[in-house]
């Protein structure tokens, strides 16, 4: 590198690529009183202009932003082994091949860098790597999708159906046309599978990140939620559980008083717990193309302030699958003596407490609506079986999980 | 440094001292596989034991956790000088000699680091030095000072008077023996100093730093506050104001829904605002030997990763001391006719506009409380001073600033 000018290749200029091109020119003098060299761009490739090999010649960073995994996976190993770091704000590139990707900025000794690809502004990745990066974490967990915060948020505030409240993300910008990454949950898993490899140094794949969605979200979970004083979130959590890991998506209910209960809109989230920090929370915009666009130049000037440690998996802690949670049981049930009785027995025979119930409705209209205590997820899901051939049930149960932690 | 040791001299085995040299040891496998380099503790320096100039001379990292600026001051300056980067958890020290010291720093090219002397295990030093080392940082704010939130807490939850809610902070252990320093706002003073020096890049000292405590705020205070729907905080606010920079300490009112309001007991809490970011807020537990002896070896980690940027204070922003506020007015005042008119007189001669009004009581115990909308403080001022001297008013008027800005 120049001893004074710094090179920067650009991959890509989409709303984010844009974003960083013009921030990079207004901040030029900003980034050189921080490191000591301006930075310049050298080049921008895109669909349809530019080189990507006489980009890489000609840069001293390379700042990955097309997104997805064919063709970035090959122009950033390419980058890596020729010895350019590089920055990213791929979630799919990271969750899908981080290790490979680790691997050969290791060997070549330079940095790779992605703070935006996980929860946008809120700089989890580096507080995960550096700051927390002696420290044994336990859990990792929060919300890591603005789009679907933003849509539990609307249907929480104004009583609005699933699919009122999706419209309403899109007319705003939160979601976008196909929002089928983000409302399954999908989008989530991806960042929790990173987050879950930097907080475990365990190699962690896309495949063993089960993800739920909020589609299947009604404006009545949300109203009982109220009566139960709970708030409904979309989590992502990652955690070492009974020897090993468990890293999951799925929408969850929080009591009041839950640091991530008002936590409200398009913003993300993210809590880290070890008995070393007690827990820290950090939350900020999920998303915005200047946002993002903020997070990449954080990278730049730290990549050329210095090394960052790109370390390997050096744990290889089990996957485990069957985790105990505490869940929201929803019933439809036939307004008749004896029902409660007979769901008891289900629940009882598989070990399964209660800790709370509400009765409603009358007639047709009758609902059986509970919230039970932490138990293991297959014994659950067995008496949910069992329930659903329950003659008195009209429609099948439905569940949704809470935490139950309770807080300050 | 030798290839796979890293010695670390330590200054100060007190609390901290003592819980960092613990945690140095059982960490140090993983601080190894983080960088590649085993740390291993040279020597200790205590008030009866150990030798400063063999300590640096054997050591490659000096950790001070002495506190106070003598010698600490002299120590610091001494390694740097010597080519050995230093990580301190000294408040003070960063407060009062934080330009001296990063001159020094930049000079010999070596980190000093600090993450530990502000809000606690929250990274909020990394966070802005890095992540947003180039972004233009209008306003950093938040909690600093655990002790005071925890009494703050104390006093709203039980209607607890400030003694009795000190009392139970000795107790639990939350406040010291002497807690001048944290219930006059001077401990919060110094902290948010250092976070105008690195946030505005312009030397802020400590006298520069107007403070406020928590001592004179009642149960009362605390009980019309929640009939305002407003909570107790006391707040360190630096920010970029008419063409300058204002730092301040002083106990706050925050509406419902602002991100700090549902901050409770000994936990600090810090938002960062720009237009680049929107806001980031981070919160955490605000002390504990063990949780900042972790702050400090994340900052030995990062020493051994590599370079962050010491930089200089390339700014000069003026100091503004006569800033806006809004403000909550509690009088004590004769049960007649006419008094809310003559006070209402005299807010507007200072062109003063009233946003809530509250009147309760009878006879001796009729009050009013108001909360006007942001003006300048020096009006303000010459208002209350007015105010005193009217015959109606039974006592002096009090008064606690608010924060009016709308939130989600």
């Amino acid at each position: 590198m120049s001893p004074d000018r710094v090179r920067i290749g650009l991959l890509g200029r989409g709303t984010v690529g844009a974003a960083f091109a013009e921030l990079l020119g207004g901040r030029a003098e900003a980034v050189e009183a921080a490191v000591g060299r301006r930075p310049e761009l050298a080049g921008t490739l895109t669909r349809s202009e530019g080189d990507f090999d006489s980009i890489l010649a000609g840069s001293d960073v390379i700042v990955e932003l097309i997104g997805g995994t064919d063709p970035a996976r090959e122009y950033v190993l390419a980058a890596l082994r020729a010895g350019k770091p590089v920055v990213t704000a791929n979630k799919q590139l990271l969750a899908q091949y981080g290790d490979e990707l680790l691997a050969a900025a290791r060997e070549a000794g330079v940095q790779l860098r992605f703070e935006a690809a996980v929860a946008g502004v809120i700089p989890i990745i580096r507080v995960i790597q550096e700051s927390f990066g002696a420290t044994e974490i336990d859990k990792v967990f929060g919300i890591v999708n603005g789009t679907t915060n933003f849509i539990l948020s609307e249907m929480a505030a104004s009583g609005a159906a699933y699919e009122e409240a999706l419209a309403r993300a899109k007319e705003l910008g939160y979601a976008e046309a196909d929002p089928t990454d983000d409302v399954t949950g999908a989008d989530a898993a991806a960042k929790m599978a990173i987050l879950a490899r930097l907080a475990f140094h365990t190699p962690i794949t896309l495949d063993q990140v089960p993800f739920e969605g909020i589609e299947r979200l009604t404006a009545d979970d949300l109203a009982y939620a109220k009566e139960l004083d709970l708030s409904l979130k979309l989590l992502g959590v990652a955690e070492r559980r009974d020897g090993g890991v468990s890293v999951r998506v799925f929408p969850c209910f929080l009591y009041d008083g839950h640091p991530l209960a008002p936590v409200n809109g398009p913003f993300n989230a993210v809590m880290v717990e070890s008995p070393e920090i007690t827990e820290v929370t950090m939350s900020g915009p999920g998303a915005g193309g200047v946002q993002t666009a903020s997070a990449v130049l954080g990278d730049v000037i730290s990549v050329l302030a210095g090394e960052a440690p790109a370390r390997e998996a050096s744990d290889d802690l089990p996957v485990v699958s069957d985790v105990s949670s505490s869940f929201y049981l929803h019933m439809e049930v036939a307004d008749q003596p004896g029902v409660l009785a007979r769901v008891a027995r289900v629940l009882g025979d598989e070990q399964i407490s209660v800790k709370s119930v509400v009765q409603r409705g009358i007639g047709d209209d009758a609902r059986l609506v509970m919230v039970v205590h932490e138990c293991l997820e297959s014994r659950f899901a067995a008496a949910v079986d069992q329930l659903g051939r329950l003659d008195e049930l009209r429609s099948p149960p439905r569940f949704i999980r809470v935490i139950e932690e309770e807080w300050l």
